[in-house]
């Protein structure tokens, strides 16, 4: 049995290769690109932690990771191209280096790619990873949909909006999970019991991850503190600050959004406090974390064996902690 | 054994439907908007002909048909964003109706139902299709880029040319069939004849658009004759003008090209006439014709089953006939 380190290492031994052939090169440069500024690949190391949950992991996991992190990034490009984002792990984005139309291109070409990886997968598993695998392609596109769709609108409701966070983010990092467990052999409740640990821990992960925009020590955080707020953006935060806040309080919210005042952050997080947005989203977070190793607890393996789920679980909520 | 025609109403009575939940709306009602301008469906129709050669239609090949169908509306999706198209089958197109984000995202949405569709076939034939599907969309990938790497360039060679328009276009004629012949238990002769009639008989199609742009009967020809000229669009005649002109005519050709005469059209087309490039590119077109329907007799199946197979090649040629 592996841990999360070298997992991930074990990963990319097999993944830091060249996937696409070199002609047309102004085509496959640019997906090679973005595969190279790597990233955390915490998606693909899901796969073979849920893969070995029951098991020696099986070459078929090694293909559905694959699979998976190309699909990962392919939604990166394309949704890069949307939100016209300038950079990406610290470098420029696919777009602003080759131009939107390669970009869009390149994208599709890796998408394309992350079925020839799963079709390697034996075909007696064929049909079930296709299947949750093209269900979680539909689930992200529509989250993506939903989130340029709130965008648009002044605020959102909070059942949308985990449906929306649940639907971008949490259900890749379940699937992965599950995808681990259908090639381990594992039956449906422990299937389900993972899918639902990836789940919640994905929607505990976005609450803290915006909860740390507004409230996160600018030392140890990556990002510039406030920026969700300077960019109106709709988070856990300020959509449950739309749902509590006094009509005073919700005037000068208003306000704030519509003006770019000086002191903006400040002062909607003023109100963030006088509301108990914090206390309320730190609670939030750890109701879904608490549901997420409910899960965990119920998946029918021997403890030993979660050991490297319970590193992800403390990895990804320990920024801060 | 049924026809052209008929077969062309049998997909659609099946494909006719609404193929994407409704929530949200936003993102599917623009993919339902596209396939609701129809179009000839000639891809599709190619599946269960390459089917019905072999035996009576297997369901299977209207699964495939279908996936091969929301392929092609995903690629037109997504090179009209990149073209910039206005418009399709006479309506706006996806893009400038609902936006270049969201159209972006219903290409992707469409792309996943694709392999949905391929999903439903029976496990013994999945890999054999997806394996043949994935190459063919890597194929279109690849076209569309060279295509776009030919426009910033003045001209191409005839080799690249051709692969290019093999690529984006005949490649999935080509598959079509042979998905349909898969999915028939042809064998691999068989298969491979059948692609290589679609290969080129795709090509003579696109000599003959080419051609009909240039040289074609307004009366009959659907599109404004001259179009290619104007847009100083690479054809098969722009670049076999370019590999046959005099040093006078390739001066004269390369002005007209820089600059807008109004006479632009007429004075391109009397340098074509005077390099004979209509004599040359009518027999191209009959050699890769000839090449198809050789294939096509070499296709080891009773003559009488290829009848719609000569009915699609004859539709495909007949304009202007």
């Amino acid at each position: 049995m592996y841990s999360f380190p070298e997992l991930s290492k074990l990963f990319d031994e097999r993944f830091n290769i060249r996937h696409f052939p070199e002609h047309p090169n102004t085509l496959y440069d640019p997906a090679q690109y973005i595969l190279a500024l790597k990233g955390k690949r915490i998606r693909p190391v899901c796969v073979l932690m849920g893969n070995q949950l029951f098991d020696e992991i099986d070459p078929d996991a090694y293909h559905a990771a694959a699979a998976i992190e190309l699909f990962h990034n392919f939604s990166l490009i394309h949704d890069d191209i949307m939100d016209k984002a300038p950079m990406r792990r610290g470098m420029e984005t696919v777009h602003v280096k080759y131009g939107e139309s390669t970009a869009l291109l390149a994208g599709d070409a890796m998408f394309v790619k992350a079925y020839e990886y799963l079709n390697k997968i034996k075909p007696a598993q064929l049909q079930k990873v296709l299947f949750l695998f093209n269900n979680t392609a539909s689930a992200v596109c529509e989250g993506q949909q939903m989130d340029m769709d709130f965008e648009k609108r002044e605020t959102a409701g909070m059942d949308d909006y985990v449906e929306m966070i649940t639907l971008k983010t949490s259900v890749l990092l379940a699937a992965s999970l599950k995808l681990g467990a259908i090639l381990g052999g594992a039956g449906e409740g422990n299937q389900n019991h993972l899918f639902e640990f990836g789940k919640n821990l994905g929607i505990a992960f976005q609450v803290q991850d915006d909860y740390l925009d507004a409230f996160g020590n600018p030392k140890k955080f990556g990002k510039k503190v406030g920026g969700d707020i300077l960019a109106n953006k709709k988070t856990f935060l300020m959509i449950h600050a739309f749902e509590t806040a006094k009509p005073a309080q919700m005037a000068e919210l208003k306000e704030l959004i519509k003006n770019d005042a000086a002191d903006k952050v400040e002062k909607v997080l003023q109100i963030f406090k006088d509301c108990k947005v914090d206390d309320w989203a730190t609670e939030l977070k750890n109701k879904y974390l608490q549901t997420a190793l409910m899960h965990l607890e119920e998946t029918a393996v021997l403890s030993a064996r979660k050991k490297p789920l319970q590193e992800l679980a403390d990895y990804l909520m320990m920024r801060e902690s």
